[in-house]
């Protein structure tokens, strides 16, 4: 029994020792008993050099899943630690679905010996999967289907399952197909054994059951298989023919794969960064954003530099600035991570939109004017001016209302432009939060005070 | 069959128009064929009179499992909504593990109704499971195992199910118990339809199989879920005693809440805050993050209050500061989202955070010189002033170094005092940058400038 309650932590420090001591034994010890996806971690978790001596101990048997558990980045550095031979041994064992997410991230030479090394029938199962588009219910399911008959006998089901021996992993249900291979239900596990096996399939079998179109996207398919607690799904084309089924444990890796995205993405990040990549390539990758923030901090600066002339009369002005754009900020970036969650779940329309925007601007202006009286009162304390506490305080109301709105439009325009809110949402609105902070608190300082 | 292509966009329109046009049958067409999370996810889509009328017309024998589905906030509003009889209605369908998750919501004087109105059984099972700590294995375990002893024959196993008739949802597989309860394996249903009823139950089932302490925590067994690809698995106490079983769908579940945890908590959110909760509430609930940010926008500027004589000369440097606070920022909370990835996932411990630092310190400085170039040009065209395009340079460069330290120290502190990175991590980072970036610009031309 493997020791579930050992943490990767420990186990890193295990891993760190034996490398430091040489000790290529206890590195063996440690993933023995180790499942592919925990291997995955703990090579994600390594720096370069102690990540290689590592891979290099993992049995070539599970080379070929702990490849699948990576991210993209990891997988990468992986891959060019390994010969030809090597890449070919450690995916052969692979099944089509688990290939064709490989396949597009090797090296073309080898992507080709490995083609070659195939029999046909594989050959042509890959290039089938591989013509389904990323992301689609096409590329996640698994072809390792039951189907049965429904004018068939539990006993006849069983005693065809005794003589297959093997049933694949996850099988909940078996599939229930006519003649021609369309699928027409399922028929639980659950109730194939609790039944008569005199009965015939055709009474037992469930024909409500969802079946999944083969181009449906992986994001709503999982959205499926969370409302309706699937274990796993069928996969038919636009005949109804049974193609496959979508099981739930890749389910779970799209849902966590989703999330990470969208944590990722608010940074401008890449979910498939690697934790330890080289310092050059991510500088570069990294700079992309910060070159954006910087247009932004420009366009704020500009704002600034138009009230020149005030900033030099009033020292104060400049001293409370930030404070305006910044409260605008945090409350705008409130707003659009709610709005965020919503249009992920999907829960923003059209019908609705409305009335969010009237509630979120309801809340900038009670936390607007509990805010702009506590600032203004300290600003008045502060510069002993009661006229800049006036200003701070309206400007302070107009950008946390300014940032209620932007908070709620912006995503959703950028969804409208086919843009990921969550991507370049926060960009966008502090653009919008520093502009409209600086200009009206200068601004009002210009008419008022000069 | 149902509608698995309809969006959720499409029923909210089908439910807006109908409740507009008082065509409550309309309502009824929409939720007739819907799963109950199916339900949850349109009632918490809805402003709250909608929402109201659709549960109105939600059936009862669902009632319980929606409420189920729903966010803590929702769930609040629909009971406000319900009479005590309604409640217990609802509830009377759920079995144990949902029961408790509702339990503790419920107002007391209807709690104690339900505790009244349950056999003396369900009422120990309840007060069982409220015992066990929330987020542990004890909550999240379901109850309906069906047990079977390692001495019996595959076919008497059969006929044994055939007299239950029922097996309970999401059975993978059954488990195996010695004459005292103890676990001793599983025994998939696939082994079981696939083998020779005369096989004993011992010679096929699986000892190896990983089983869960009923202490273990949520997001544990979520981990050993995903890293295992399991269905279901066993719960025992420290004797080694079965009580129970996870199942996938609540891991599934606990998966989606950890995610929108993340995503919610980094912007000071609740994430079992209702979308369209009221305005009043809400407001409250943001506050406290906005004074937290408030305090800290205040401490910088108080920093650049330090440095009001600079500032009175040269008003370059008011319309320039927001530009290194900024870009400190943007690259600190790049490298704090990373981190708190990290974190999440167990990836980060003291063997590989060294090695973690300089990598970030080394895209900081390769970032901050790249951008302090660009900036500096850019600032010495604006104001014709060579020096100033050097301080500006310089601070940028020193800003840019606090931020990867800080993105790094910083949730690893947080971490180790116990504090969720995720939630506080950004604001203090904020401060770190805000504070550096101020005091560095400012400092370095009150130094070389005046």
């Amino acid at each position: 029994m493997t020791d579930t309650t050992e943490t990767l932590e420990h186990r890193l420090s295990r891993i760190h020792l034996a490398l430091e001591q040489e000790r290529l034994e206890w590195v063996d010890d440690v993933i023995a008993d180790l499942e592919p996806a925990e291997v995955a971690l703990l090579l994600e978790s390594l720096p370069p050099n102690e990540r290689f001596r590592l891979w290099e101990r993992v049995p070539q048997e599970i080379d070929g899943e702990v490849l699948l558990h990576v991210h993209d980045e990891v997988r990468a550095t992986l891959l060019e630690d390994m010969d030809h031979a090597e890449i070919v041994a450690a995916t052969s064992g692979l099944d089509t679905t688990d290939l064709a997410e490989l396949f597009e991230d090797l090296p073309r030479q080898v992507a080709e010996d490995m083609l070659r090394s195939m029999d046909e029938l594989q050959r042509v199962r890959l290039q089938e999967t591989l013509a389904f588009e990323e992301d689609s219910a096409g590329r996640l399911m698994r072809t390792d289907t039951i189907a049965v008959r429904a004018d068939v006998s539990l006993e006849t089901v069983q005693r065809f399952l005794r003589w297959k021996e093997v049933v694949p992993d996850n099988t909940d249900a078996l599939m229930v197909v006519d003649r021609d291979g369309r699928f027409v239900g399922t028929l639980s596990l659950a109730r194939l054994v609790a039944n008569d096996p005199d009965m015939a399939v055709a009474n037992l079998m469930d024909s409500e059951v969802d079946s999944i179109q083969v181009t449906m996207k992986s994001r709503d398919v999982a959205t499926l298989f969370q409302t309706h607690d699937l274990v796993s799904a069928p996969v038919v084309d636009n005949r109804g023919m049974l193609l496959g089924r979508v099981v739930i444990d890749d389910i779970v890796d799209v849902i966590r794969e989703d999330s990470e995205q969208a944590l990722m993405n608010m940074a401008g990040l890449d979910e498939e960064e690697d934790l330890f990549a080289p310092v050059l390539p991510s500088a570069k990758r990294r700079a992309i954003w910060l070159g954006i923030n910087l247009l932004t901090a420009f366009l704020a600066s500009w704002v600034i530099g138009l009230f020149e002339n005030a900033l030099e009369k009033i020292v104060a002005l400049a001293v409370l600035m930030p404070i305006v754009a910044s409260m605008g900020g945090i409350a705008g970036s409130q707003t659009l991570t709610l709005a965020i969650r919503g249009l992920a779940l999907g829960q923003i329309s059209r019908t609705n939109s409305q009335w969010l925007l009237r509630k979120e601007v309801g809340i900038a202006a009670l936390n607007g004017l509990v805010w702009a009286l506590v600032v203004a009162t300290l600003a008045v304390l502060w510069f002993d001016s009661l006229a800049i506490g006036g200003i701070i305080a309206t400007a302070l109301v107009i950008n946390m209302l300014a940032a209620g709105v932007a908070g709620i439009v912006i995503p959703l325009l950028l969804r409208r432009l086919g843009i990921d809110p969550a991507l370049s949402g926060s960009v966008v609105l502090t653009t919008v939060t520093d502009v409209v902070g600086f200009m009206s608190f200068l601004g009002l300082a210009t008419v008022f005070l000069l």
